[in-house]
């Protein structure tokens, strides 16, 4: 450790060196707009939705029956069951919610003397502790109580459930030191977290642990299960990986956890090596939505340019964790790509797993659905993954609260400082405050593409305003206005302004919002023959719900050669084509077979809005008249 | 039971009524060609090589373990292990082989007095008898001893084996009876054998809870686990249903069960029922090679169309299974659509999955291959199905034991008999003996397109000898030429001739083999923009190990505009084109790009010899230059 950070802004990460320093949740407020919505009803509804779920299906109750010795007997839910307590815990800290305190007090009884916490494992009758490193998901389990514990710690100074955090993760280091259990975690995710602790207390030990971890991990340490030793990334040294791969919630933590390790130690090699393994994933393993991850056996990247669209998996939290490992990646290198990812993973998966009213969820994110669900019961659990619409928990419910801490810290992801000035990375409405410098940004943005950032407070020397400008400009101009009214074309990537700016200075960026055909790599099969519409960051589907007389949208042609225009509210309307009603063939291969079509106008709706009308079919990537 | 059918010939299924009437191993003897050489490998290698494993890794030694009271601590394998014992000994038993009786004596003494026998319940220590239908497999491990039981019966007219499978049967009804346990097992199975039972020993009351597990499915009496209702069929009545759907292997032994009750029961509305389900998987939901089933995550059948070549699972276990139930469809209709697709699928499903020395095999078997594997170490059990070449042994080894017991009794796949004559489904060298006819099918088919029919004997008023023409000589002609040398061209379907033959006289059926472009209903959006090749009924496919320079299959284009022609060695050759090497591109999605690609000749391969060569890359389904 280069520093004690304790007393760094209430930020989600902190990294003692990077090309850029985040802000934190006292420093940026989002005030309006999209994402001011779904966090009013983060706050409102979802996080005690979790709460209530996890009471009623025992989670939080676990707790109480290992202190009254009945857990043998009374456990419910998996042996992760404790992480989403802790999550729902974390996105409370961050939120700061009234409501963390009760559930600090409950589980704190439920430590060990020794700082043991986990009630599936150890207790008379139970599993011994650390019996399953493979599949326990008992560090797993640490390392979300320790990203609540830093979230107390940031947000409040510190607190019971720091302090919960703090033994948990003197027991880890006492533990899994070397000459201990020289051992790794199937899942990933106490790396990142042992570092934020070590940022947030100026402890060395535990970014040492968070060290041997990553380290650890790569030499065949875990059994060679089922799904291989590549679903745990127990295959291949993270340094020596150039791409991501296996359960990809699994790999994305650990690339965290190793730019946590990377940034703090010096390490370069390291942060090149993740940076390898982003880019690869990026290019040949990541759906058109951002989504990563698309088999569903085993919840993992497929092989290169694997994207199947009806069978992706594409997790909700392996989103989130896409989102936390390009942040890490932005405040390493400053470099736009990794907000450009961001961006797009938020729109298209972390912002379509909630409903509306944020009290049901998609835990998987297909992009193509090809028969209509049927509405999940308010009161079930379900049992697995693939809800035909939003569900309001799961057997495995990791995505809600997931979602709800990545709301929760959601403005520390919109811009950054360093010591010639402010970058902004995503546009909300919102009020930045930071040093001698107050900002105040206006925009309807993702609905129209004109930013505007008012300059309320200055000092009186120039400094850097960088913006910037998506990826997805490519092709379409656009355009920075200065204060003075100067018009200038920028080019994707960061525009950037110096001088001394003056309190009402206006700066404006024009993003180009018409929508636009996309096209797939010739090299992903699952996608040959069909487009795509997205406009500005979002991509966009059709909907059967939106098609006459009950057809489904497999029946949809369109046709690339005329362009995609604004509809209302919201819609895109593209040429094309129905197909007719096909008749029963008794074998579907043979002679060449084209399908009748009559043209007709599509209407595509926003992804993240789809099954919002009830059950649908659906589909990002359509097959064209060509 | 319309009679006592005990005395039938030596038959793996043996109706009471139907269209058609099979013929037993005694008189259908296969005498070369392909078949006579798979065979020979399954005698000779295949049935050792099962024993031998299923010993080392201690499957046939949970019988010891449950006989001397240490099997809590000593049982191996899972829950379903003493199946794969069942199915060898099936095999055995239909072969003929000497090993039988030792095994039999293993198991014998593990069965309690009462009947039940499994390895994995029951005892102390272990899990209670039926204590979990949808999970335990115990119903599903009688159903392979029990047709296991059959095979002693039908080719040694009883015998230890044959006495153990009848007390569990006995055991099954006393259990399972109305009034009793009113459920099923989660794996069907247990159907088809009790009607097989049935039908050799002419027990009424086995046919009669036969008929009680099929009318118990689909009543949602299993509970909804992770993959839901559907996995095991117990969503819909199976007589509701209207398409194969779930686990594939469970769909189809579950028809094939239903297809035996509907027979002995005179239940036609039953038999429609399953006609339609396979009408409409056929049509919508099988592979080009006959596979079905193409989810890996819970080895189901996918949604319509849904047919992805890369991520197909499509389990040799499925393709045995499909074989059975189309056998069973076939006797019951005469219909010859029947047997095309149990001609499709034996060819490259069920002759895929071994080696060429029947030591190694495929469980899953898929269409596209995009990652050269590693060779699988021979003294290990691969611990899951998707091993990269065929491999020795699985941790589930269901398919290797399936592959021998269905070679073992291939003979009487290949011919029936009516009231009016013999009728020829499957073309290789046999000699057919039954009633007062001998013929001798010569041919070299599928190399080579000319099967001859030899009388050896008949009587001397006239029959009627029929041949399939299979469909896939739709758009060439196949030629029939009679023992006159007239010849006439024969539309798919079934060839008949219709007179009083003599000793001596030959029937030549010309079948067209010239390779030929498939195309794939334009409705399967995995393989839009792609051909296969066929010729006769094998699929083709391309292999890395035929490209210049390491290039892998992906690279490969095919021009559909040019005629395939018949390479050296069993080998396809089409004009096509290798595309360019690609560089990295930073974002696999936005304006539309093409692929450079340099004019080639691509050789292609029968597809159930690919891997043969060791590790390659592969795919059925080739992109076009279009």
């Amino acid at each position: 450790m280069k520093e004690n950070t304790q007393g760094r802004p209430v930020v989600p990460a902190a990294p003692s060196r990077g090309r850029l320093r985040p802000l934190g949740l006292d420093e940026v407020r989002i005030t309006g707009g999209f994402w001011a919505r779904r966090r009013h009803v983060n706050t409102t509804a979802t996080l005690d939705h979790c709460h209530q779920w996890m009471e009623r299906v025992g989670w939080i109750g676990n707790f109480r029956a290992a202190v009254e010795g009945r857990i043998q007997q009374d456990h419910r839910g998996r042996e992760f069951a404790d992480s989403d307590v802790y999550k729902l815990m974390e996105a409370m800290a961050w939120d700061g919610s009234p409501a963390l305190d009760a559930l600090s007090a409950t589980i704190a009884p439920a430590q060990e003397p020794d700082g043991y916490l986990n009630t599936a494992y150890g207790r008379p009758g139970q599993q011994p502790r650390y019996s399953d490193l493979a599949w326990g998901h008992e560090l797993y389990c640490y390392g979300h109580l320790i990203q609540a514990g830093v979230a107390q710690l940031r947000t409040r100074g510190g607190g019971e459930l720091a302090e919960i955090a703090r033994r948990a993760a003197d027991h880890v280091c006492a533990t899994f030191k070397p000459g201990g259990i020289e051992g790794v975690c199937g899942h990933p995710v106490i790396e990142t977290a042992l570092v934020e602790l070590a940022r947030a207390t100026g402890e060395q030990r535990y970014l040492d642990q968070a060290a041997l971890f990553v380290d650890r991990r790569g030499q065949g340490t875990l059994e060679d299960g089922e799904f291989g030793r590549v679903y745990y990334q127990d295959d291949v040294p993270v340094r020596e990986a150039t791409v991501l791969r296996g359960h990809a919630v699994r790999a994305l933590y650990l690339a965290a956890g190793a730019v946590d390790v990377a940034m703090e130690t010096d390490d370069d090699p390291l942060l090149a090596a993740v940076v390898r393994q982003w880019e690869t994933a990026v290019a040949r393993r990541t759906y058109l939505t951002g989504g990563m991850g698309s088999h569903h056996r085993d919840e993992s990247f497929g092989d290169d340019f694997v994207l199947p669209p009806d069978r992706a998996y594409s997790e909700t939290c392996a989103g989130v964790a896409s989102v936390l490992l390009s942040w890490r990646l932005l405040l390493a290198t400053g470099e736009p790509r990794f907000a450009d990812l961001a961006e797009r993973t938020l729109y298209n998966v972390v912002a379509t797993s909630p409903a509306e009213d944020g009290r049901s969820f998609f835990y998987a994110n297909t992009l193509h659905r090809r028969r209509r669900g049927t509405v999940p019961a308010p009161d079930v659990q379900i049992p697995r993954a693939e809800s035909s619409l939003r569900a309001p928990w799961f057997a495995v419910s990791c995505c809600p609260t997931n979602v709800a801490r990545t709301l929760a810290q959601l403005p520390a992801h919109l811009a950054t400082k360093d010591d010639h000035g402010i970058q902004l990375h995503q546009y909300a409405d919102a009020l930045i405050t930071t040093g001698g410098v107050a900002l105040r940004v206006r925009t309807d943005y993702p609905s129209d593409g004109r930013v505007t950032v008012r300059i309320d407070r200055s000092p009186e020397h120039p400094w850097t305003l960088s913006l910037r400008v998506p990826a997805w400009t490519e092709g379409a101009p656009a355009w920075l206005v200065d204060p003075d009214g100067e018009r200038c074309a920028v080019a994707p990537g960061t525009a950037q302004l110096t001088r001394a700016f003056r309190p009402g200075d206006e700066i404006h960026l024009d993003l180009p919002l018409a929508p636009r055909w996309t096209r797939p790599d010739p090299r992903i099969d699952a996608v040959r023959g069909t487009v795509a519409v997205e406009r500005g960051p979002l991509v966009y589907c059709a909907e059967s719900v939106d098609l006459p007389g009950g057809r489904d949208v497999d029946a949809v042609r369109v046709d690339p050669g005329a362009e995609p225009e604004d509809g209302p509210d919201g819609t895109v309307v593209v040429p094309g084509a129905l197909t007719a009603v096909e008749q029963e063939t008794g074998w579907p291969y043979g002679a060449a077979r084209q399908l009748g079509a009559e043209p007709r106008d599509i209407a595509l709706v926003p992804y993240r809005t789809w099954a919002n009308r009830g059950p649908s079919t659906m589909r990002v990537w359509i097959p064209t008249t060509e």
